[in-house]
């Protein structure tokens, strides 16, 4: 290890390659604080030739390598395991913005760029880029697309994945792929882009990227509409798409449980209805011509859903700090929930025709493994994107809680199975779920999952235990 | 080879292994009618059980197959070659739409459906398969998925590859990857979706996909802009996307040129202007508002063209004939253009921001290697795709003309990949760019296609020979 220590000094410079525990512990423990994982070393590159070389020596030497970025992961994908054999790769430095054309309507980034800044970048180009998420102002893009990010955007403009037109990636063999051709359309060959977005960084180290960006909306409105059930979220959604089309970006689902839990945690959040009501939806207009024309589709849509009976209430927010707030109320459901305990949550998918009766179906089976356990449900409903999160009944033990968790992790994952969904919509496998999908992917995807692996990565140097055990 | 038909007979029944060379010609020759390949059998499975049997047997007796739909390729990817030992896999037995979900917006289809059939059935519930390509009466979904079809509704809905949210792919091993729940946000592992669409075939047989939905818009408008050159219509494309925002469906450059050839040989065609300009763009607006509502938005993106100078003129359609007619102009180039004689086609894309002087130059160098020859160009400007095709001289024979394919190959493709751009946009490599392809793709990426290839199709069966030389 000392040897290769003394070949990564070279390639960075001795202030690149940390190796004291004190300035290695920021790297180690993931966001949640769950868990904190063991390393030799932190290598910080400035640029994509010093990635390839400490590749070529990580080869060379045999030593794994965790790639990080802002270490905002929710599956402990980028940190390492206690073998502390792995040296983790931090592309922080590596932020720079290479190009923004405005014609083509693309950005070259660094894979350390903060997500915050490259949005920044693009509207001060009077653009938009529209990937958004809770960690924004610290995660970093190269996360964002080995991960395949979601977040909020993704109703109208997809998953990161949607978003990237192509991919700067150095191998486990030390090489430069260099693919950042900005084009809409290049049918020439294997798509080697969307192998390595997605791939937690089992496959290759992506070091930058084009990115696709977006003319700016004139003018964005936000609704909150009260209703009784998902199933009636779901008429709204099927009668908002029809009306509103493209320009729908956002609707997100929240149980009067979550609010009540933001509007106990959050002394200055109002609710804007006179009374409470089981479930409320979060609807976000983006319109290309302008703000009345945007509150009068609303204003319809709105109308029309009254009339049928599929909603009880709703409120136009009237100015940019009106929306504000009705957004805080969705985004602050995750902390009102930390004040309640440790929380045992799942990112999950289900076809949206189904989704109404997965939730009733399974709150009964959570119910009857972990008896008075309150459900917090919330999530991208547009998406078929749920936050089905689950936390203590009042007064229990986090430990007591946590004793639980992989007894409703089985009940929740086996129901979104039986649905024909997903057990991670948009946080990644890590070495959290890395097993768990094993009882829900097909042995055939698997054995290509895990072909696919050693053809890559021989060697199994890659982020080694994430996503895939090989 | 006759113990192995004997086997395949045993799985499909014996009337669909087809060997007399009557019942083969059809599956032999390509669309354009320029190459027939050789094949001692056309396999015609009905399910997906009857691939993998049939693919379980190729990989016991090592027989080469090349899989096809509707074979109206462009590249030579749906035919065998000269060596006559591989069987052709027809799809178009199976055609079956499994099932369509219009409140989760997926449908789900068998390989051998033909596009418009699709198109149909979710128009039979109110519902947008957006794909739409010349082709479309006869080319199948498995072959729009295994080329990453391009066409006329990529600006605001994507290729094929976005349009799929799952697969089903029989491997070189005859194993049944099913993968098809219809989920918008899945992120448990490797992207093996992506991976087989725009393979060619080289690395399994797509037999079935789950297709995305989108809502029917409640009107289209049609217009089309007279201007002077593709700059103006680069400017253009940023009012008109500034503007309409994901409501702008089509933004087609035609130029004057292509529409003469139009008017030469189809008499019953008009121009919509009284004088003629160097270029033209066909524009299409889909509104989820009204008729009306999108021809107001089109009046305002053409009166503040006209007043900033980037069009010399316009027309909006005022009926559903006059768009079909406008579109009918673009459609009917490719046709005009064979009434020429025999034309060398290339299917490219340039970054947008590039295009013009792409255009510029490029026109130069073409010359200078074919003096007099004529330039058929048009294309999904929006995309950044152009059909940069190349007529003979008048007068000149066929055969002289071809005789400089060659070259004149180069000329374009050398400056295409000066300006950043793809030699194949949205037709694939097939057999016809495999080798070209080496001359432009870095050898990282032709390493790691070929790594890929050898890792999911050991023995070299899957349609050999097309998209990578292993």
């Amino acid at each position: 290890m000392e040897e290769f220590l003394q070949a990564c000094r070279a390639v960075l410079g001795a202030q690149h390659v940390l190796t004291d525990a004190a300035d290695l512990s920021g790297y180690l423990t993931d966001q949640r604080g769950r868990y904190t994982g063991k390393s030799p070393a932190v290598l910080r590159p400035a640029d994509t030739g010093q990635v390839a070389g400490l590749l070529k020596l990580c080869d060379q030497y045999r030593v794994p390598l965790v790639p990080q970025g802002g270490n905002t992961g929710l599956v402990l994908g980028s940190v390492p395991d206690q073998q502390g054999n792995a040296v983790v790769l931090s592309l922080k430095r590596m932020n720079r913005v290479r190009a923004v054309d405005p014609v083509n309507n693309t950005m070259s980034v660094e894979a350390g760029c903060i997500l915050q800044h490259i949005q920044q970048e693009a509207a001060a180009q009077r653009r938009l880029f529209p990937l958004s998420l809770a960690a924004e102002g610290s995660c970093t893009i190269g996360g964002n697309l080995s991960t395949n990010a979601g977040g909020t955007g993704v109703l109208r403009y997809g998953n990161t994945r949607e978003l990237c037109l192509g991919l700067e990636v150095v191998t486990a063999q030390g090489e430069i792929m260099s693919s950042l051709r900005g084009l809409r359309k290049d049918n020439t060959g294997y798509d080697l882009r969307d192998l390595f977005i997605g791939a937690e960084g089992t496959l290759g180290v992506i070091t930058a990227a084009v990115l696709k960006l977006y003319p700016q909306p004139r003018a964005q409105v936000t609704a909150l509409a009260a209703l009784q059930t998902p199933a009636q979220a779901l008429q709204l959604l099927s009668l908002a798409q029809d009306r509103c089309g493209p320009a729908l970006t956002a609707f997100e689902l929240m149980s009067d449980f979550c609010l009540q839990l933001v509007f106990k945690h959050f002394q200055d959040q109002r609710m804007p209805f006179g009374t409470s009501h089981p479930q409320y939806v979060l609807l976000e207009l983006s319109d290309s011509e302008s703000e009345e024309h945007a509150r009068a589709i609303f204003e319809e849509v709105i109308g029309n859903a009254l009339e049928q009976g599929i909603i009880d209430d709703a409120v136009i927010a009237a100015s940019m700090a009106q929306s504000k707030a009705l957004w805080q109320l969705r985004e602050n459901i995750s902390m009102a929930q930390a004040h309640e305990g440790k929380n045992i949550k799942h990112d999950i998918s289900i076809p949206i025709s189904r989704i109404a009766e997965f939730i009733e179906l399974t709150d009964k089976l959570v119910q009857q493994a972990a008896p008075a356990c309150r459900m917090v449900t919330f999530g991208h409903l547009g998406d078929g994107n749920l936050h089905y999160n689950v936390s203590p009944p009042p007064g229990m033990q986090d430990t007591d809680f946590i004793a639980q968790q992989a007894a409703i992790n089985l009940v929740v994952h086996d129901s979104v199975d039986n649905f024909g969904g997903s057990i991670s919509a948009e946080h990644g496998l890590g070495a959290l779920k890395r097993e768990e999908i094993t009882r829900y992917k097909s042995p055939v995807e698997l054995k290509l999952m895990r072909t696919i692996k050693n053809a890559l990565d021989p060697h199994n140097l890659m982020n080694p235990g994430k996503v895939i055990q090989v």
